[in-house]
């Protein structure tokens, strides 16, 4: 049986459910430790499961913040300093990564707290999660602030990529699942991935071609 | 051994190596049809990984569009009719939807091009996908282009969401792992997901808390 609610019927849902059900439907998220550091040196880490592809040439990434108290470190932190990390989070670690989901005060560091290790690199004052197998330092570039409910999308430019060498294939592909990088599922499930297929650029008329 | 490249080692990569590099550091995507139709009625259908959550109160989702020729078609249609459907991969069709990412001329229905069905709904003019488990029909609310590469943040208000009774639980949890819903890592690999935990609102202090 199929359920069909329309925008009335989705807004008389009582408001937790209505939460759940909406921050699953759209799949599979990427889950990542948000890493940043006040101009007075405190260290924040916030886990999202917003952060999208923005460009490549040059590289860009960028994430949605909610107006909420948990983000809003990261958030005056970044836009103080300039500077942020994405880190990838990985199956070994994810229930640490998930206790940085809840409140914490600002004068207490959640890679502390969380049993995750800060990870500096010369001339960047944003920390990186020592733990996270890939790695990304960037830039403050731009936000946009989305008018209907006051969330907002950040851009940043990518200076700093670390990740595995044997992560990396001849291509520049990056195979996630030997990272045993893990997905989001809403706020509050976390999953490893298992390849179906990776395929070739797809030409009209052509046989969907598998590749390597 | 760890790689470690900054923005200029970065630029200095050659073109495809760093698209695919950069399109998989963030981890598993979202996978999802996006489907409108012309004002002269012609449907279209394109394969989106940027899908992200932007709210539940009212329910908004909102993708990244780039500025390239394949998604042009969505962006005009959906600007033209105000509707755009947001409409879940699993991994029965994942090959389907990978044709989708193919470029088709404008007077090609990617539906029939890629053998899914389009699905309507009474007093709703953008078509959905038929095989996909959950489906998302939205209206126009809001645009942002990124000033950066000219990429653009779509917002939308879920006016329509059809999904299976049997893959909603009583509070509102959707189980992907059942749905047999895919991620995308970067444009070419899918991947189905295996469950590590769901987890319980975190509070500082507490220990994890796995939750049904």
């Amino acid at each position: 049986m199929e359920k069909h609610l329309d925008f009335h019927e989705l807004m008389n849902l009582p408001a937790r459910y209505r939460g759940t059900l909406i921050n699953k439907i759209a799949g599979y998220k990427t889950a990542n430790l948000i890493g940043t550091r006040s101009g007075s040196g405190m260290e924040n880490l916030a886990l999202f499961n917003s952060v999208v592809h923005i460009g490549a040439n040059p590289p860009y990434l960028g994430f949605v913040l909610r107006p909420t108290t948990v983000e809003r470190h990261t958030y005056k932190n970044l836009r103080d300093t300039g500077q942020f990390t994405i880190n990838q989070v990985a199956a070994s670690f994810h229930r640490e990564a998930h206790q940085s989901s809840g409140k914490y005060p600002l004068e207490v560091s959640e890679f502390k707290a969380c049993g995750l290790t800060p990870h500096y690199v010369q001339g960047f004052s944003a920390p990186f999660v020592a733990e996270s197998r890939i790695k990304i330092g960037l830039s403050f570039e731009e936000e946009h602030l989305v008018n209907c409910n006051q969330t907002r999308l950040v851009v940043g430019k990518v200076e700093h990529l670390i990740l595995p060498e044997e992560g990396v294939k001849a291509d520049g592909d990056v195979d996630l699942e030997a990272l045993n990088t893990v997905a989001i599922g809403g706020l509050d499930t976390y999953y490893t991935g298992k390849k179906l297929g990776r395929y070739g650029y797809y030409r009209p008329g052509d046989e969907v071609r598998e590749i390597d």
